[in-house]
C-alpha cells in the first residue's frame, strides 16, 4: 500500500476545520502537537520524541496552512503539500520561535483557537506561550473542538491505514505461539511480540502492554517483569502498533498449555460483550450507550471504567466509551470495543477490537475473536 | 543488572528539589509530564503513548510527593515508594482530575511552580490548567529550573542504566551487518535494526533515524524510504532505545560495499571533530565551549546548529551544544557529542557518541568508534 496521502487529502481536512472556523468567528487555529500538526500537514517523523524543539503550524480561516518549525525540519516539511514554511534555528535560548511565531499570527488574524478540552495539551513552553500572546497582540481563546471533530471522522484512505496495521497485527497475534511458551520470562515474550510485529510490517510499536497469570492480570499497563510464564496462566498482549503513521489498539488472550472453565467462560463473556458493542455501535448511538451494552454483560457498573475509545493517529483519541460520555457515533469515527472483566479481587481479563462505524452495522478492523480461548 | 532504583535514590532525588524549591520560596511544584513523574516516583509504564488521561504528581517543598492519578495507575503507582495516592475514575469529561487536584494544592500550599522554560510544557489540557489555578487559589509561577537541574546531574545508579542501553545499542551496530546490504530497502532495514535492538536486550525502541546516500543522506528526521541500499552509498542509522527507562543515543555510519576517499575523510574528520569535544568537556567548560571545539573542525559556523545535547530519561533533555547555550558542565552530566558535516550541497553525515561529564576526562557510556569508516 503507498505511503502518505495526496493533496486533496489534506485540503478536504482544511476545509472542513475552516468551515467550523468561520462558523466560530476563528481567525487561525495554533496547532503545536505530534498527531495534530501531522493531520493537517502530513509532516511524519520520529523527532517528536526529542522535546528540545517546539514545531508550529497555523491554519487561517481562509488560505493555506503556516509552518512556523526548526530549520532542521525544513527539507522534510518541504516534501508536504505545505508551501509556506518559516524557520529558525532551534532551539535558541533567547528566542526559540516566538517572534517568528507572533509575527505569523499578527498576520493572518485572531482569534486565535488553541486546541484546550479533554486529551488535549499545548506542545510548547508555558513561558513562550504567554510570550507568544504579548507579542502576536491577537486574542487567544480554545478550539471549540474544530480540530478534534476533524480528525474523529476518518476518511476511506485513513480507514485503509488503520486497517493495514489492523492486519499486521492479526499476523503477528497468530504467531504468538512462536514465542510465549511456559518457562518464557514476559519480559522476552514482550521483546518477541515487538519483533514479530515489525516482522510483519510494523513500521514502529509505540505501544505494548500486556499480563499474564493464572487468574488472568493485575492491570493493564505495567510493564512486563521477567516472572516466567506457567502452565496455566492467561497471557494477554495489547499493542499500538504503527504502520505510515496510523495506530491499531487490540488484545488477544492465550491460554499457556490448558484452559481452565473460569478462563474459558471469562473469554466467553468478554467476547458476548464485544458483540453486544458491536450490536449497538451505529450512527446516532451515544458513546454511553455502547458503553451500557458491554457494561450490562461484563457488570461493574461505573467502575467497569472505560469500554472503548477512539483511535487513529494515536493510541487513544476523541470518545470514550464510559458511562459519562455522551458523544454521537457517527460513520467514519473508528473506535475500539474493549470490554474488561474483574476474574478474581485484583485480578481481570480485557478484550479488545477495531472497528470502523458505518451507515449500517459497523465494519471490523481487527479480525473479530471467537468465543474460544486460544491454548497455545 | 537489576530494575529500577531503591528508594534512597528517589529520597535523594527529592531532598535536591526541596532544597531547591526552600531556596526559591516555591511551596509546591507541579509535574505532568511522563519523564518528570517518573523521575520523583519511578513510575514506568509506556501507558503515556495514550493522551486521555493526565497524570499528576505534586512535590512539597516539605514531606513526600502526591501523586493525583487515574485510577487505571492506582495499583503501578502502589508499587513504588510514593504512599498518598489520590485517584479518580477518568476520563471524565466534568471533572478530569481538576477538583482532586486542586485540593492537593490548597492543602500543601504555594506558590505553585510549574516548569515552564526551554523544552518543557504542561501535559494537561490549557482550559483544565486555569480552572485548577482558579480553583486551588494558590499562585502560580514556574519552577525556576528546579526539575530540569536535579534531572540533569546523574547519580552512579542513572549512569549504569544508560551506560546499559549504550551497550546493547553496541551490540546491535556491530550486527548491522546482518541486515544491510545492496539492495535491501532502507525501510527493512529499519525494521530490522529495531528487531536487533530488542534481540541484544532493548526493552522498546521509540527513536530510530537514518539515512543514506553516496555522498551522505539529506536530513537526519526523515522516515526511511523503501529506496534499496546500493554499492557506494553511506549508511547512518541513529537510535534511541531505551532499557528500564534510560535512553542512548547514539549513531553509526556504514559503507555499503566499498567506500570512496571522500566518505572516509569525512567519516575521519567527523571523529577528529568528536576527540576535540572529548578534550573539551570538563566540568566548567561552557556548552558552547565544546561546541565550539568541534565546529571549528566541522566548519560551518553557528550554522552548523546543535552539535550535542544532554540525554537520560528522554532522548534530549537538558543543554544542547550550540553557540547561544552558555550552561556549564558539572559532573554527572550525560551528554552526547554530535558533530555533522556537509559533504555535497544538501548532504550531510553526522557521527554521534555518549558520554558522562566526570571531574577528570569525560567516560564513554558509546563504545568510541575509531577514524575508519566501516564497510559492510
Amino acid at each position: 500500500m503507498s505511503r502518505g496521502f495526496d493533496a486533496a487529502e489534506y485540503k478536504a481536512r482544511l476545509a472542513r476545520a475552516q468551515a467550523g472556523m468561520q462558523a466560530e468567528g476563528l481567525g487561525a487555529i495554533l496547532l503545536t502537537t505530534e498527531p495534530d500538526v501531522r493531520y493537517f500537514t502530513g509532516f511524519l517523523t520520529r523527532f517528536w520524541e526529542s522535546p528540545s524543539r517546539p514545531w508550529f503550524v497555523v491554519l487561517p480561516a481562509a488560505g493555506d496552512p503556516v509552518a512556523v518549525i526548526p530549520s532542521i525540519g525544513a527539507a522534510l516539511m518541504a516534501g508536504t503539500w505545505i508551501k509556506d514554511i518559516r524557520t529558525w534555528s532551534a532551539p535558541d535560548p533567547v528566542d526559540d520561535g516566538v517572534s517568528l511565531l507572533a509575527d505569523a499570527l499578527r498576520e493572518i488574524g485572531g482569534p486565535v483557537g488553541v486546541p484546550s478540552h479533554l486529551e488535549t495539551h499545548l506542545r510548547m513552553p508555558l513561558a513562550d506561550f504567554e510570550r507568544v500572546k504579548a507579542a502576536s497582540r491577537q486574542p487567544f481563546t480554545d478550539d471549540r473542538r474544530i480540530v478534534a471533530g476533524c480528525r474523529a471522522i476518518k476518511s476511506e484512505a485513513e480507514i485503509g491505514k488503520i486497517a493495514e496495521i489492523c492486519a499486521i497485527a492479526g499476523r503477528a497475534f497468530h504467531r504468538v505461539g512462536e514465542i510465549a511458551a511456559p518457562g518464557v520470562p514476559l519480559s522476552q515474550v514482550f521483546r518477541d511480540f515487538q519483533r514479530v510485529l515489525l516482522e510483519e510490517g510494523a513500521d514502529w510499536v509505540p505501544y505494548l502492554a500486556g499480563g499474564a497469570g493464572p487468574e488472568g492480570y493485575g492491570d493493564v499497563i505495567s510493564p512486563a517483569t521477567d516472572a516466567p510464564l506457567a502452565v496455566g496462566d492467561v497471557l494477554m498482549l495489547d499493542t499500538g502498533a504503527v504502520r505510515d503513521g496510523y495506530f491499531c489498539d487490540y488484545d488477544r488472550n492465550f491460554a499457556i498449555g490448558r484452559a481452565d472453565d473460569a478462563q474459558r467462560a471469562a473469554h466467553a463473556r468478554l467476547i458476548e460483550a464485544t458483540q453486544a458493542g458491536l450490536d449497538v455501535a451505529r450512527p446516532g448511538a451515544r458513546a454511553s450507550d455502547v458503553w451500557r451494552a458491554m457494561a450490562d454483560i461484563v457488570g461493574g457498573g461505573e467502575a467497569a471504567g472505560r469500554l472503548g475509545h477512539g483511535l487513529g493517529l494515536q493510541l487513544t483519541e476523541g470518545l470514550s466509551l464510559t458511562a459519562r460520555d455522551h458523544t454521537e457515533l457517527r460513520a467514519g469515527m473508528v473506535i475500539t470495543l474493549e470490554p474488561g472483566i474483574e476474574t478474581a479481587p485484583g485480578r481481570i481479563m480485557v478484550h479488545e477490537e477495531n472497528i470502523v462505524i458505518t451507515d449500517g452495522a459497523p465494519r471490523a478492523l481487527s479480525p473479530l475473536s471467537g468465543p474460544d480461548l486460544r491454548v497455545i
